[in-house]
């Protein structure tokens, strides 16, 4: 195992990429999708079975860990790797965008962010310098810089200010974060949906130097049209031969169509929060198995899966326990998502490799648009 | 594996008794603890891994079963086993404690039970007869008499009235089983706290005649010394050469007592639930993860302990996941508290084999006495 962060692109399909991210924990497969793990675990799933779905690395988030269990707690007990018995690698966000979305009374200046925790009401101050600082006592592999983002629609004076901002920002988490051998910074690209914000975004940070590239500001609620329109340029705008990541993104065509756009890297918390409110996601679209469609139905959510819920259950099980709030209904459904989620993963790598891509995409929108199995 | 149902007792050290139960779906070592599975689950548990503990049966609740998904379901998508993946023995008790424990607006008479679903307020009516149609539906392999059994304290006259109730039914479930090679019927002893009662019961049982024979009406609030007091002379009054069945037991200590007392079964939600609690049953006795007391501590649980919470977790991980309410804290405790269970009744099994269940008594009185270790 390589003792540095590297990129390696072994294959070109279109804009699209495949290779590997090589860290000193393991390799990165991409494109890769990480599994959300917010408060030191993917919710309902026990690690070695995230792993065994195919999942090369964990995202963890800086907000929820940095109020519970606290950073300096996980760093005394050893690092968030042993502490959530993961030792594969884990990307940390820096915890603005939580900070933004999750908490009332927030303060936002120069400097950083005040705000009071929603657990407790306890204050905290985020700042760049200490968004490094407590994402190196994680032990995070994949650092990400400090940022902020407005919420959109805002106008163009409020996204240029609020660019610049992460911009300057970004400077400092470089800064601070110095210089650690096997570790990785990923800058932010910012800008909403103004391509020549965008470009200037992707100018400063170039500019600083970053291992890898996010893409920020997006699946914010503005659409796919929206986002697949910024996409089409962004990558682009971004080094060629550093990861790049679309944060927070996304549904399974979310995915694919950023992947034919260049994209490398995806989080999401969508296929273990839908796991536990009883949606699957297969390759036939969306299936909510707390239809009573599914009362008396034999037959496995998707034949094809080899995940344990398809193998060894019946819908009617999978809609019993969820009905009932039965824990294994969470259990069972998240390992189906993600076992979904790393299996076209490795579908749209291995078509990129072949130089297949269209064809495979072809074949994931017709599956698509036949829907699910008919009702028996 | 055998195609009929049968009993062996291989060793015994002074009333204690170990052996198998042989089913045509798998062996049951005795002394043996069942774990529960209510709705069709041991929450929070992949069955696959409720097997890895070392449970070779489970228990499954006829009053939830009935209710949801339905008996005639359940038969109608292949039976439990296949509805809940797994494929080893399962008893289901007879619906009637827990009609009694947990509906309102139920009417009692010599025919049966008239109720109201807790879920949705329908009404139903269990008998002795419908009892066994739902647990030969469910195919259930151990099946259990309907009975009736008294909230303690109650006074003689209606302990003795319940328990005649109770003997009636008994042969009307036997009468409904009919001849089912490979499937057992157990009788159920009741009688309260009162020897002339419970000597009275057995006689009625073993006249009508069954394949096991549970000790029923205890472990609803009576105390262990209580408890205790009855398996002084409850067993021996039930055949030697048939499995004996305590209901509804217990805490650790209760099933070594009752081990010694000369019982073959247990069943309790105890391992379960409290590990959705936070509660660890352990060598030491409880301890409780939530308490601040373990919030820093790198610990194991217990160091001695193989289970997945014990080998890959600190004390201080489980108690961050079970104050934050995260499904991996049900998961963990379950697992380790499930593990205790079999790995104790594996002690008593290789004691009494050995001739030596007074010294492994001892040693887990002493063990126990000892406390959790000091806070760190
Ligand atoms: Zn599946
Ligand atoms: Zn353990």
């Amino acid at each position: 195992m390589s003792k540095s962060f590297s990129f390696h692109i072994s294959a070109n399909d279109g804009r699209a990429r495949t290779g590997i991210v090589s860290t000193p924990k393991g390799d990165i497969r991409t494109p890769a999708f990480m599994p959300v793990g917010t408060a030191a675990t993917v919710k309902a799933m026990m690690p070695e079975n995230v792993r065994e779905t195919g999942a090369d690395i964990l995202l963890g988030n800086t907000y929820h860990l940095m109020l519970r269990p606290g950073a300096e707690r996980i760093h005394n007990l050893g690092g968030l790797h042993k502490f959530m018995n993961w030792d594969r690698p884990i990307l940390t966000d820096s915890g603005g965008f939580q900070v933004m979305s999750l908490t009332d009374l927030r303060k936002l200046t120069e400097e950083g962010v005040k705000f009071r925790s929603h657990i407790d009401g306890s204050e905290y101050n985020l700042t760049p310098e200490r968004s490094m600082e407590i994402q190196r006592l994680l032990g995070s592999d994949i650092v990400m810089c400090f940022d902020e983002c407005p919420a959109l629609p805002a106008d163009r004076a409020r996204i240029n200010e609020s660019m610049q901002l992460s911009m300057r920002w970004a400077q400092r988490s470089r800064d601070a974060f110095g210089d650690r051998p096997g570790y990785a910074l990923f800058g932010i690209q910012q800008g909403g949906l103004e391509q020549d914000f965008r470009e200037e975004s992707a100018e400063a940070l170039q500019k600083i130097g970053f291992d890898g590239y996010a893409i920020g500001g997006l699946a914010v609620g503005e659409g796919q049209d929206a986002m697949f329109g910024v996409l089409d340029y962004a990558p682009n705008q971004l080094p060629q031969d550093k990861p790049r990541y679309l944060m927070g993104v996304g549904k399974p065509d979310d995915i694919v169509g950023a992947v034919q756009r260049g994209v490398d890297m995806f989080d999401c918390v969508l296929p273990s929060r839908s796991g536990r409110t009883g949606q699957a996601l297969t390759r036939f679209g969306a299936v909510n198995l707390r239809n009573a469609r599914h009362k008396d139905d034999p037959r496995p959510l998707d034949e094809n899966c080899t995940c344990p819920a398809c193998s060894n259950y019946s819908r009617a099980y999978l809609h019993h326990v969820h009905k009932a709030g039965e824990i294994i209904g969470s259990m069972l459904l998240t390992w189906h998502n993600l076992h979904y989620y790393q299996e076209l993963m490795q579908g749209l790598r291995d078509a990129i490799a072949a130089g297949e891509l269209d064809a495979f995409v072809a074949q994931f929108h017709a599956t698509r648009a036949q829907g699910d199995i008919d009702p028996i």
